[in-house]
């Protein structure tokens, strides 16, 4: 299983807020969580020539994580459609929080991906809906974070394949934080956490929802199909 | 549109609280409100024989309204099985609060349908999470309601073929509160709100709610399917 | 109801056999049946300043009818982003056969939209697969098509939000030829028949279905959600 | 990986065409294959007492496979009644062929669950429509069988979660041949093929998908939901 997180980078060089609690950036953070599944792990980030994304790492990349918030526009067309592709051709995607607005989600979403937030250190609680999902291996009935920021309804999405979370928050609002799709022979989860002030990616239970959701996302070796002119009654392998 | 109103009848009859709010009981404040939209609309309750719903008032109602709260196992066996009957046949259910746990509505959804409930006159909070749907004409991005019995998830049901509202509660909880279900032929509508001791069913918008959804649910002379043997390239009217 | 019939317009005027079955184009035999519904129906073609599709036009149509096939990248970008915004802000969209590779449909999908074909002279079945929906009413169990132009799966969509036809052809495919996507506040309907060498839009039964499909697809004043930073249990209207 | 296939074993005894291509029972051509990929394989029959399904051995069986035909009404209604509560606590569960008018599946359901069919020795061919799936590991774009009964659409089910196969068959009729549910904590496989006849239960692509499927319904501990009367922002565990 190979395993690639990409991060923006950008809070933790800017806010020293962010940076106490992130100190080698979110990408490592969740890099070091994912070794403890034998994982192979690598990180990119948004700095780095072709954002860290090589066509070479992107072939044999089994999954990608993506978080990014305040930089989406500074994400080349270019690679935001080659990630893209390789979804539609089967590599898994998870994408975190803020990464509803990344390019890479609006392309494969067709939606304008937006919400409702708030800032206002509010108490969060992901309820699980669906308790046959393999993403929800380990857990409780809930996850609860003691300060989160808030997103809410109307979430701007397709109807998700299948809804997991749906987070509550002390404010009045809820959001369908944990969803599936499958985009092409690609795989997507959307899960919702991770503002990046909190440290909800230190949370072993959102730890344990990520590793989950890697390894849910990853293609099993499922047909290629063929498109374009066909013969009738044609043997296909 | 032919529509009948069944209700369970007995709060109303045993609780001075409840008859404060509905005097006449839930079903004739239901009833009313619909009539305003120039269904024809009929009641029908449990102590009357067969439950009020004999084959003929079936066999001419476009849809059913259902509320039941703590007598759900005095509605005989085979009622139930004929409203399910009817349901698969394309009579539209709309299925309100307590309902959930009815024979009718556990039997066409082939789940327990349990879920949590508190009563502490909670604030509820109805946000809409599919602004497309003819079920939401009307009204705005939520309804809130100042009081009502809380209910939470997991709700045990099959993922809905749409989720409309995500109810949001003072105490910590969220709730699949709008939802639609195919099965057969028949259109299903379970709506969350209605504690018998709140005047829910006086709540203009919730009014609307019920109607848009009796007008959605209701058949609209779609194919009636044969089933069995049958011959090849045979053509079927 | 305001209705507009876009077509690419090629084939009509380049080959004489399309121009035989749509003497007028494709347009105007569809806008020419949608009128016996009381609809308010335009036209509009690729070879139109902006294709037809201005501002002024597009804000006030319902509904938008799409047929295209061999000039899909002539469609300008702009055109395709501004007809993709109006889905996402509430405007109907029936997309028809080879519309399937518009860039309206692919932006909307997010996927490559790709399928198998055969031009064949081949007879389809077109399977109602949901009774309950309005798109089928008055039609039968199937519409056959003595002859039409196969497509077949693997079809590079997202899973539908509701499928309704499932086509068979003699060759050996199948095909999911009726299904339902909802993007923002807009609902999508594809239809797969309609190659332009046949006389398919003559046909009663696709002439109903694209009628349902219009009706359907129609906004019904339902919630406009606000997007961005929200305060606490603030009150929205 | 304890899975148990049930089979109502009467064809094999009564017809010698069925006994010829299996010999000691479906069950145990399944049961067979199963076993190559290291599960504890258990059978269990119709005439066994409690139909072979004692508490005991449902308790402890992951994933129940159930083939049956001609004798659904002889399946006690204790028994049926228990299999349907072991999904929803978490059981996997194939439903494989005939077994679609099982009373366990249909419990589930909560629809009709009738279809067309013939037996007419036609060609079947189950085309992919979820590349995604893991249910396809292995597999091609479909698999072709050259003698099956037909079942044809409209298929009386609930929309399933996840369509994976639709079939083709050569006397013009389509069928949603592989198709997922989730109830309870239960994940549920239904599996079109295999009528007693012919030897699809031998044919390695079948054998293959059903692996496949009894591994995606192995529930992987997830939570257990907990139901019923719940204090305000109680920590639950």
């Amino acid at each position: 299983m190979n395993v690639v997180v990409w991060n923006e980078y950008r809070h933790e060089k800017e806010n020293p807020v962010v940076s106490e609690v992130y100190p080698n950036g979110i990408h490592s953070t969740i890099a070091e969580f994912l070794k403890e599944e034998n994982f192979q792990v690598k990180t990119a980030t948004l700095d780095e020539p072709q954002h860290g994304l090589t066509d070479e790492l992107l072939d044999e990349t089994d999954v990608l994580v993506w978080w990014g918030h305040k930089a989406h526009h500074e994400v080349s067309e270019d690679v935001a459609e080659k990630v893209k592709q390789r979804v539609l051709d089967g590599m898994g995607l998870i994408v975190l929080h803020s990464g509803h607005f990344s390019k890479v989600f609006k392309k494969l979403m067709g939606t304008g991906c937006d919400l409702k937030w708030r800032e206002a250190d509010e108490k969060e609680r992901l309820w699980v809906v669906d308790p046959t999902h393999p993403i929800t291996e380990g857990i409780n009935q809930y996850i609860e974070l003691e300060k989160e920021e808030m997103y809410g309804e109307h979430f701007d999405i397709p109807a998700p394949d299948e809804l997991i979370f749906v987070s509550w928050f002390e404010g009045g609002e809820v959001f369908r934080s944990g969803a599936t799709f499958k985009r092409g022979r690609g795989k997507i989860f959307y899960f919702r956490p991770g503002h990046e002030t909190y440290p909800t990616y230190h949370n072993k239970e959102i730890q344990t929802v990520i590793k989950n959701g890697v390894k849910w996302a990853k293609n099993t070796n499922t047909p290629t199909p063929s498109y374009g002119n066909h013969q009738p009654l044609e043997k296909l392998d």
